[in-house]
């Protein structure tokens, strides 16, 4: 194990970094939210992430309706991923997701926060035995922007988040380039 | 096919997606400097495209070493790639990867821009018949970080050009997560 590059080695990460394994669908079951407040979920890990969005329906080359601009991340972990993370001690998720979304994004909550109105819907990992909460968040592609500028100067940039970047969510020609090769992704 | 959406067709890409097809590394050979003159490579169609990078020990979680912050686009097919793109008629590669570095990214070409002393390779594409280029440019980090917030303002950006990232070189604590997971990406 190399401990001048870190390579291969985990650090203080070895805490959590199990929650960052990637595991298939069948790990996942979708958990209504009035069964939030039992066991096994209540007293379990929860983490919140977030779908920051605007509606967009300027052609791309004045060919591909891109429908939407939906912004994700390049992970410290060579991941895609939508921001967010572990809810901590003495949050709920919305107050973790804000935190989160500060920290990664720089976003301005004062502006745009996440919100109950925001809720999506919570999927349990069987396998991390951890509550995984979903929220999206609509803003105007201007305010999109905005939030994607800001986030150059987000706390966590160059480190924990390497980059934002939006979706293609259009078909080309081949049925196989924009969303489908972006699917591929490892997120 | 959809012609609103204009998923599954073309438009005018037709005549250029090919360029764009990915096809695995026995379609390419290297191609020496001084073989360039020759054909087939002298009279087939060029493409040129630039590593930007800076070197960066600043260690990421306190862990992993960055070697440095390479940086690499969300292109608008869904594949990772770094910034560039075919040559012009009436233009060299390098004036042709400036054209594109400043459409792509808003580079200040004034500041930095490539030269003959940033070219590292050529690959010629047997199936495309393409002479591939690759230039790297050396900046600070801090110049980097610069160009990573100019390059939001790109005329491309939005639409060719769906987000700057830089590349997690570090492999993590499984031998998986970081370089490994990144390189899964299409690309």
């Amino acid at each position: 194990m190399s401990s001048d590059t870190g390579d291969r080695t985990w650090g203080h990460l070895a805490a959590t970094e199990h929650y960052g394994r990637i595991t298939d669908t069948t790990d996942y079951i979708q958990v209504d939210k009035e069964n939030l407040k039992n066991d096994p979920y209540y007293n379990s890990s929860q983490a919140s992430h977030c779908m920051i969005f605007a509606r967009n329906n300027k052609k791309t080359f004045g060919v591909y309706n891109p429908r939407a601009a939906i912004l994700m991340q390049m992970r410290f972990d060579g991941n895609l991923g939508f921001p967010g993370g572990l809810v901590d001690a003495g949050e709920d998720s919305i107050k973790a997701l804000n935190r989160e979304l500060t920290e990664e994004m720089n976003l301005d909550t004062s502006k745009h926060s996440v919100s109950e109105s925001s809720y999506v819907v919570t999927h349990w990992s069987i396998s991390k035995r951890l509550c995984l909460h979903f929220y999206a968040l609509e803003v105007s592609l201007a305010e999109l922007y905005e939030i994607e500028k800001r986030a150059l100067l987000a706390k966590d940039y160059g480190s924990e988040v390497l980059g934002t970047i939006r979706m293609p969510l259009y078909t080309m020609g081949d049925g196989y380039r924009g969303f489908p090769t972006f699917l591929t992704t490892p997120s």
